[in-house]
């Protein structure tokens, strides 16, 4: 049995909290909202993000955040990917050197294009950091329906050593040494899932979805090998698996802001209708860049970038792709 | 301009026919019903399989399987896979040695667990066979949709043929030398879209699906590997692409077929449900079969060859699924 704290009193959060204290462990969840924090540890719910839910009685919260950091030496990351970077900075004197620290993030920090423990090792310097990703969505997970994961870290161990960590009867999680794979693989599926959502605005059915996924998903595993990384991961669970359940599911914001985009080709309708950050259209620009850095050609992912800057509209946008001489599909090279 | 005659003048054979026609070859459809033959070549209509969808008016139709082989020397196959075989023995004087064969077929032919192409070269014997596979549900193609697919050949020179002849500016051709991968990979994704409605019916969302679709292709990837053919064409349009497209359409059959399983727990009541042949229950026990005999380990697989035979419940299966050791996630090792 291992104490592990995590940060976040979120509807991600509170659902991962409950993954680690079902695997066994001792968890204590850190938020800043007094009224969330108190509500879990009075009645075990969390209303403002998981409705009626009883979360496990094990589970205890807090608002201290040097009880938090006091309580293990094992930190789960639960709070905005964009937000990172700042918080960690104010909260650098709790971390210690010994401490594990595991990100439970997708993005990438728009300002810098740096995956989310790049900016964990700008931030804080070197320390055990590892990552869980994969298609888990939170309301589906808290069910404790079925689900796969992948925990990747630098070295085997200490892969094998998060994945013994959350590994539950309902929660499956695989070890990958490909940690920056995994990363990109979880961060560029967004705006796949963006363009996917806007093929579904524009009238088109499984076929334009199914070429867009699969190929999109082609750019990411060529920009992963392009790094350095392992294209495969694109395969995976952090890569594959979280982009179709993204786009499967009707509440995910980067498939609706999608949605509006292909329906009404307006940019600005789409912001209104849905008020929320949407990842896909945040990162579209940063990942662009990053191709280009490397001299990958990201066709589907360039397509997303022209129509959320508002270059072209949605049917130019997919004329252009459609137009563009097919080869050999490979996955890979 | 190339001459070019398609078999078979149900919903698939005609969408070929028609896209074949977009693509400005010159096309004969052959079809065994008189009615079906005669609306096609005077009205320009398939009501019986496309409703009131009209198709290109310089696309002829006919009844007569001399003048269909006469007419040209590349022949597209759109014809049921189980009865392939007794088909092309019936047919076999009248295929040229020089003609080239295209089969648009998905399946593993039951009783000798012979892909598609092998029971052509079976049957025919030497041939230039190549295949057209990829994401394309019938009703969608027909409406002109995007969509991609592959052109597989032995030879990259015939599959760029292919290529070329299918190529319209709302069907993107990739091309692969891996006649086998691409064809495993489109025969197997019927059993993982079984699999995946068995877990939509028992009430499972998105991240089931997910981890079914990711880790199902994962071991067609391992069986593609074991018979010496490319693993990544699992993570291509033959592969990802096609199960995609099957999972996300609640017209799927094997999609279907298996929400009833998995909300009943019952064989007999899917089957009573759903009447016609479902390719995933069909071929479940000769994929496990191939598996086998490769020695490649396929549990999501088993589980669905588990439920199929009645050995298992569905509830049975996936707990036997989930409670699997994880390793690392490889793709292809």
């Amino acid at each position: 049995m291992s104490k592990v704290t995590v940060f976040g009193a979120g509807a991600w959060g509170s659902t991962m909290a409950q993954v680690l204290s079902d695997a066994g462990n001792e968890v204590l969840l850190w938020g800043r909202s007094e009224d969330v924090i108190a509500e879990i540890n009075t009645s075990h719910t969390n209303t403002k993000y998981l409705g009626a839910h009883t979360l496990p009685h094990a589970l205890t919260a807090t608002t201290d955040l040097q009880q938090a950091f006091d309580f293990s030496e094992t930190y789960v990351l639960a709070i905005p990917a964009q937000q990172l970077r700042t918080t960690l900075q104010e909260w650098k004197p709790f971390f210690k050197p010994t401490s594990t620290i595991v990100s439970t993030l997708k993005g990438i920090e728009i300002s810098t294009q740096m995956r989310m423990t790049e900016v964990i090792e700008d931030v804080l310097g070197s320390h055990k950091i590892a990552i869980i990703t994969g298609p888990n969505l939170a309301d589906e997970l808290v069910l404790r329906q079925p689900a796969g994961a992948v925990a990747a870290a630098p070295t085997t161990e200490l892969a094998e050593t998060i994945r013994d960590l959350f590994r539950t009867p309902y929660y499956r999680v695989y070890t990958s040494v490909d940690v920056m794979g995994c990363e990109l693989s979880g961060a560029i599926k967004s705006v796949i899932a963006l363009a996917v959502g806007i093929s579904i605005g524009m009238g088109y059915g499984e076929n334009t979805q199914a070429m867009l996924i699969t190929r999109g998903l082609n750019e990411v595993a060529r920009l992963c090998a392009a790094h350095g990384s392992d294209p495969l991961s694109a395969a995976g669970l952090a890569g594959m698996g979280d982009l179709v359940a993204s786009c499967g599911s009707p509440l995910s914001r980067n498939r609706t802001f999608g949605e509006v985009v292909g329906r009404t080709g307006s940019m600005a309708k789409a912001r209104e209708e849905v008020a929320k950050t949407v990842e896909g259209v945040a990162s579209a620009g940063a990942v662009v860049e990053i191709a280009h850095r490397v001299g990958v050609e990201v066709p589907v992912i360039e397509a997303v970038g022209e129509i959320v800057s508002e270059q072209l509209s949605p049917e130019a946008a997919l004329q252009k792709l459609m137009e563009i001489t097919t080869k050999a599909e490979n996955f890979i090279r």
